[in-house]
């Protein structure tokens, strides 16, 4: 089973999917806890490449070709192996982020994108998305005090330093991307403390798994 | 103008290159010497990543996307404007070497690859192209040379490292595409001396220059 995490800066994905890998491990499943870009030894020189803020003026389609890159060596040495051999993947951030940043919020548009996903990547879609939905004013605020506390990198800190604007197209995309594909996608509201939110991710999960696989 | 250098490891592109600069910029051209991968910041930074022999086992649509990643980003920031103001570049490598190497060698079809460049980077294509050909067994004996002498740094031996067959499918590869476009490919015999190489590239370009643009 492949689940992803998804949402904008500051939503609260890092601490979540960690809470989220817990729980089900405790279920007794085999889970692998992995993220995009940066989970393989190429992905991590890759990661580094895309959030340095020092490349402000990279190309929109290097950029976009930097993250199909890393997600095509993540995808053939991680994801589907684990996938393959019955493991539960929870992975932060995937495919929906580049359709949200790179489709939506930079106006690359989502026909490309989804286009070259089909044609590289064999469309390989999660079984379920959870968007951890915020206004981006609050996600950014978080976000920035976790780099002024020394919790997150300053080398990393690339896309936080877009403006507002940027943030709320993302987050636009993202809202977008779950009505258009209600059956994979949940939204949950990640505006409140860190608990409530697990507690509705818990609840997400366990109906999911009740559910899965879905009856024909 | 766009005029692209190919051919297998140690068929002296680099030096040839630097000579046809020469050249051209003696004929009162304004020319623009550039390289893939790593003519910009960020192609520095992917071009460390693809010839680092550490990465022997990435996957082979992350080297293809690196690959199409460094080129967007040379395509948008150099190549593009450089054409677009009149100059004349020559670059040395381009899509026909990720032809070769990724979709004839590694086997991943060029068929994948054609649909790719068009999808991405609009199918820029060059005006001319110099096929720099000779026996991988002489090519790989002159690059070894030089990276024992110092002359090429060892951090960027990955393809180097492969075996003599995969190079032979690259030159398979090569001419292949050179009788496929024959218009736009010109093969130079780079088995002999630097100068002789040098007397027929200058006869190649003189006689393109003379026929450009080709009458319709």
């Amino acid at each position: 089973m492949f689940i992803t995490f998804e949402g904008i800066e500051g939503s609260g994905k890092t601490t979540q999917i960690r809470f989220a890998a817990e729980f089900l491990s405790a279920t007794n499943r085999p889970v692998v806890l992995t993220r995009e870009p940066g989970a393989t030894d190429v992905g991590r020189r890759i990661r580094a490449i895309l959030l340095d803020p020092a490349h402000r003026n990279i190309d929109p389609r290097a950029e976009l070709l930097l993250y199909m890159a890393d997600r095509a060596d993540h995808l053939g040495r991680v994801v589907r192996p684990a996938v393959g051999s019955g493991k539960t993947v929870l992975c932060d951030r995937y495919f929906d982020a580049t359709l949200a940043y790179q489709g939506y919020a930079r106006g690359l548009g989502t026909d490309l994108l989804t286009r070259l996903h089909k044609l590289v990547l064999d469309d390989f879609t999660p079984d379920l998305t959870l968007l951890l939905d915020l206004p981006p004013e609050i996600g950014l605020g978080r976000a920035w005090r976790q780099i002024d506390a020394g919790e997150r990198t300053a080398a990393e800190t690339r896309f936080e330093s877009e403006a507002l604007r940027f943030h709320e197209r993302v987050r636009a995309g993202y809202l977008d991307l779950a009505r258009r594909f209600p059956g994979r996608f949940r939204i949950v509201d990640a505006a409140g403390t860190p608990d409530a939110v697990r507690e509705t991710i818990q609840k997400v999960l366990s109906d999911f798994l009740e559910s899965y696989p879905p009856r024909p």
